[in-house]
């Protein structure tokens, strides 16, 4: 698939799935291939196991690698899977050619969790890992206010297949100014604040959002972006207004239970266990009654 | 060796070795085992390999392993070895049982870098680390100002062997309050943010502090160590005065240079060589005259 193919499926719904575990802890492969077979299914045209979403800290090697040879072999190219990838250079790289022999589109690469991050380092910590699966498609996560589009820029000419940028600060001004000054037509320019930040990316220059509540109702964030998509902010703000208060619940006390809300939704479903790892923990009995009405009142529940 | 006597070690000068690279960009075990008997040979008496300081995000599991390896082979029961873990649950249970194993005394564990952390679940997340090695002393590592006295000490209740807080918010008023909260004589309390915060930490409570700096000069820290622990506080600041341009130029434009200032000074030194790994960088060439000049101020110029 050429890079230009890969930049028209991230203009969508680049969908983050949950890792699902099975009753001894471990990752349930069969259920998080179901979760993938149902985001296909709902015409979702690019997935990024291993993400946030997918716990992807709470996960060893072994593991990320059960979970992208999981989505590759479910997916069965009927969309694009962007591994995600991070931790030192050495890790990365070796999970990007893995993703690469696995038959993986593109990667993610995970903001550096490195405390200490210069301008020029930043550059070569990306650099590098582009460098080792120039066959692939990359995508940058930025989620650091101080990510300038000099660096974007000076990387981009570097890595030749850097081709997305999954912007996930807080602040659409501040978006709308790195995407000019790192080359708009250079990359392509995903919100990675998901539905409710879209809207505002989308009308500075976004053209896909990524989405952890995709997991929950495919249809719903495909609406979203066939409205954003055709300009149809009134259409969008619409859906955005419906899930509005599911967004609100995953975001609060500092995005506590930004997973654990959306698995116990899919368990209030009957499509897996609501588990999740610490230093994440499953919801209290009141907080799960609240999904529950969320998901009637969205008329989901099972 | 007693969780008390493990105490007595952290009520010092907690030094974090730097990681030294070879040619080949690769960990110079030989190097690194002269540096920790140089920090040995300076009176050190609490070491921690795979710190921030270390590089341990640039690390991977390999790598980590040789610096504990090394570190506790080379320190051979004249100082504490306080490994540095960290990741997801089952990789810093690896690593922690690995320090076990080959004879360190006691385990950091690294600030969680997942970015969904709920009250509860960092409570989990920590015990079930602390619960693989009961044997071994466990000093936890707070950079999150958001954690609370009231966590701790229902961490501190489920894990006994969590020992010490290695506490790195950079506000003494939070640190006291929370030190309080958390049950003050329950933990030994670690100034987690080097020299320079040591003075304002130790007012309210702090018996030891990490350092970066020690690498350089074990006798200036240790000097201020000694000043701090007599409560000569005009003494301390005296040291402060010294070191402070140097740990400045560590912190400046949040932190980027923090481990190649260090470097760059053994460079100079003729101990190591100066090489970072991304997303760190080595010192421009106008970065490496200044640590001369603050060498030579130091009076350590080689």
């Amino acid at each position: 698939m050429t890079f230009g193919a890969q930049r028209r499926r991230l203009s969508g719904v680049v969908a983050i799935p949950v890792t699902p575990f099975d009753a001894d802890g471990g990752v349930d492969a069969r259920t998080y291939g179901l979760l993938v077979e149902r985001l296909v299914d709902g015409g979702i045209e690019a997935i990024t196991p291993n993400g946030n979403t997918g716990e992807f800290y709470a996960l060893d090697e072994r593991e990320t690698r059960l979970c992208l040879d999981t989505t590759v072999k479910v997916v069965a190219g009927r969309a694009s899977v962007v591994a995600g990838v991070g931790h030192d250079v050495a890790s990365a790289t070796r999970a990007a050619r893995h993703a690469r022999d696995a038959g993986a589109d593109m990667i993610m690469i995970h903001q550096p969790v490195h405390p200490y991050v210069s301008d020029a380092g930043w550059v070569e910590y990306h650099r590098a890992i582009a460098d080792a699966v120039p066959e692939l498609g990359v995508v940058l996560y930025v989620r650091n206010a101080a990510i300038t589009g000099a660096q974007l820029a000076t990387l981009g000419e570097a890595a030749p297949n850097v081709i997305g940028v999954k912007y996930a600060v807080p602040d659409p001004v501040r978006f709308a100014s790195v995407a000019r000054d790192a080359g708009f037509t250079r990359f392509t320019w995903i919100a990675g604040l998901a539905e409710l930040s879209a809207p505002g990316y989308f009308a500075v220059g976004a053209t896909g959002f990524t989405s952890g509540l995709v997991n929950v109702d495919p249809a719903t964030s495909s609406e979203m972006f066939r409205a954003l998509a055709n300009g149809d902010y009134p259409a969008a703000m619409a859906v955005w207004q419906q899930l509005r208060p599911f967004e609100e619940m995953r975001a609060a006390h500092g995005n506590a239970n930004n997973v654990s809300v959306v698995k116990e939704a899919l368990a209030q479903l009957g499509l897996c266990r609501p588990d999740v790892r610490p230093p994440s923990r499953a919801l209290a009995d009141e907080e799960r009654s609240r999904v529950g009405e969320l998901l009637s009142a969205w008329g989901l529940a099972g």
